[in-house]
C-alpha cells in the first residue's frame, strides 16, 4: 500500500570525533524515503528544496518509486541546511547552524495520489506543517509521527494537536520524559497513550528501542556496530523501515497484528544500523537485498537464547 | 556444583530523588549470595564483618545454604559502610561516604570446603584480595570477576593480574571503555579478550547487557520496570544469578555451552530487576519461586517477535 512521507530534503554538515562529512544530502524525508523504498515502490514525498539541491539524488528517489509531485522546488531559494558536531560519546551533539531557508513560509501541498496514501509518515518538522499535511490525507490507515524536543520547547500546543491525531508516536527516551514529565519509560508511555497514540515507540539509539501498545511491551536491541561513523538520520531511517515494512505487511495480511508491529521495530532497527555506518544517505542508498538479509540474520541471533524453562532451584 | 562467593557484607545508606534507605544491609557478597541461593544450596561466602553486623541476615544466608566458614568477624570492629546519593536519572551517583573499617588489613581465608568450589564469583573488591582468594582455590571450572572503575584508577596492575586469570569479566560500559581505551563496545570486548577472559559481559543497567565470546555476541534487555526504587546491588545480583544458574546447569549438562551462557545472562537480568524494586536486599531475599517464574515469563515475551523471514521488497 502507498506511503506518504513528509520531512526535510536538505543538506547536513557533520563533525564527529572521527571525521567530517562536508556538505552532504540529508534531511528526515531523504532517510525515510530511502528506507521505505526497500519495501514499497509506491511512495509520495512531500518536502521543499531550493534551486541548489542536486538532481541526481532526486533521480535516485524517483528510480526507487518515490513520487516527487509533492516536492516543492523554490526557484532562487536555498535548501534547508543543518550543521552539527557530535561529542566523544557519539550521542550528544551541538547544533552549529540551522539555516531554515526554503522551509520559511512553505505551505506543503499533497498531490492527488498522495492524498490517498494509506500509510503516512510525518517526519520531524514544525507541527503546523505536519497538521497541514495530515489535513490533506483522505483516510489513512496508519499515521506515524516523529518529532523532537525542539518542538516541545517552542510549539507544544500544536505538537499536542498532531499527537492526538496519530496512531504511532516515535520519540527518544529524553523526549518521552520531557513530553510527559515521567522519568520511567513505562509510565511515560502510558501518559503518551492518554494523549492519543495507541502505539508508542521509544528510541534509545545504541541502546535499542522499546514499543508499548495495549499493555504490551516489546524491546528490540540496536545492532552492535563495530564502529559508528555518523548516527545522523538513524531515527528517520528507523521510522522509514518501520512504516515501509508495515505498508508491505498490510498488503499481505489485510490487518496489522502485534507481531507485525514488533517485526516492524526489528526491521527499523536493522535499517538504522546501516545509516550509522556512513556519513549521509550513501550507506542506505547502496544497500542490496543481500546486505539487508545478512544483517537481519545476524540480528535475529542477537537475542536468541534457545527455549528454556525457568530453572528449578 | 559449589559456588564460592567473595565480596563485601556490609551496610549501605542510600538517597534517591524518591526516598532514603536509612542504614541497610548491603555489600556485593550479600546480593551475590542471595541471588546464588535461588539456584544452588552449596555456597561458601568469603567476607569480613564487624561486631555491629546483624545476626538475622547471617542466619538468613545460612538457612539458604550459604556456608559462612569464610566469613571473618572482627571483635570490636565496624562493618564496611557505603553511603551514596543517586542523581535524578537514577544512574549517576555521588559517593557520600566510604568507611572501609574492617576491610583494612583483612586477609581473606577460604575454608577447606570452599577451596574445592568449582564456580568462583569474585565480587567487586581490592584486586589484591581477589588474587589472595583465587590463590586458595584448588581447580575452579569457571571464575567470574566483577570490578569497577575505582580499581582501574588506583590498582590497575593488580587488576590486570586478576583479569588475566578469570574466564568471565563483568563490567559496565563506561568501565569497559576506561579499561581498554576503546569507545565502541565490540572493540572494547576484543581488547578485554586479549587480556585473558574468553567471555566478556558488559552491563548497561537499564539498557540491558551485552555478552561477547568467541566472535559471538548476545544481548539481553533489562526488564522495563514501572519504577526503579534503588539500583544499588543490581550488578551484584546479576552476577549472582549468572553464576548461580551456571553452577546448576553444569550439574545437569556436564559442560557449559554458548546457550547456557546466554541463558545465564537472561537469568541474571531477571534477578537484577527484583533488586531494583526495593532498597537493600529485602526484595531479593523475599522472592518466591513463583515470583521469579512469573517475571521470567514476562521477560521472555519482551524480545520475542515470532518467526519471520526478511521481507522481500
Amino acid at each position: 500500500m502507498a506511503v506518504l512521507t513528509l520531512g526535510t530534503v536538505a543538506f547536513d554538515t557533520i563533525e564527529t570525533p572521527f571525521g567530517n562529512s562536508g556538505k552532504v544530502v540529508g534531511g528526515a524525508a531523504s532517510y525515510i524515503a530511502l528506507a521505505v523504498s526497500h519495501f514499497s515502490k509506491s511512495q509520495h514525498v512531500v518536502s521543499v528544496i531550493g534551486e541548489d539541491f542536486p538532481k541526481p539524488f532526486l533521480d535516485e528517489l524517483e528510480s526507487r518509486g518515490a513520487g516527487l509531485d509533492g516536492l516543492t522546488r523554490v526557484e532562487g531559494g536555498e535548501s534547508f541546511h543543518w550543521a552539527g558536531s557530535y561529542h566523544d560519546d557519539m550521542v550528544g551533539r551541538d547544533t552549529l547552524a540551522t539555516d531554515l531557508n526554503v522551509l520559511i513560509g512553505w505551505e506543503p501541498q499533497v498531490c492527488a495520489q498522495g492524498a490517498k496514501a494509506e500509510f503516512v509518515m510525518l517526519g520531524n518538522l514544525d507541527p503546523s506543517v505536519q497538521l497541514a499535511v495530515l489535513d490533506q490525507i483522505q483516510s489513512p490507515k496508519l499515521v506515524v509521527l516523529d518529532t523532537m524536543n525542539f518542538w516541545m520547547d517552542v510549539a507544544l500546543d500544536n505538537l499536542k494537536k498532531v499527537i492526538s491525531r496519530v496512531d504511532v508516536l516515535t520519540v527518544n527516551d529524553e523526549e518521552a520524559r520531557q513530553l510527559t514529565g515521567e522519568h520511567f519509560l513505562p509510565q511515560a508511555a502510558r501518559a503518551i497513550h492518554a494523549m492519543g497514540p495507541k502505539t508508542v515507540v521509544i528510541k534509545k539509539g545504541e541502546h535499542g528501542a522499546l514499543m508499548f501498545q495495549g499493555g504490551e511491551v516489546f524491546f528490540a536491541p540496536a545492532y552492535p556496530l563495530d564502529k559508528v561513523v555518523d548516527p545522523t538520520g538513524a531515527g528517520d531511517t528507523f521510522a522509514g523501515g518501520f512504516v515501509g515494512y508495515l505498508s508491505a505487511r498490510h498488503s499481505a495480511s489485510g490487518a496489522l497484528t502485534w507481531d507485525d508491529m514488533k517485526q516492524a521495530v526489528v526491521v527499523g532497527s536493522v535499517m538504522a544500523s546501516f545509516t550509522c555506518e556512513a556519513f549521509g544517505t550513501s550507506g542506505l542508498a547502496s544497500l542490496t537485498a543481500q546486505d539487508m538479509k545478512d544483517r537481519w540474520q545476524d540480528y535475529t541471533q542477537l537475542s536468541a537464547c534457545g527455549d528454556i524453562a525457568w530453572p528449578e532451584g
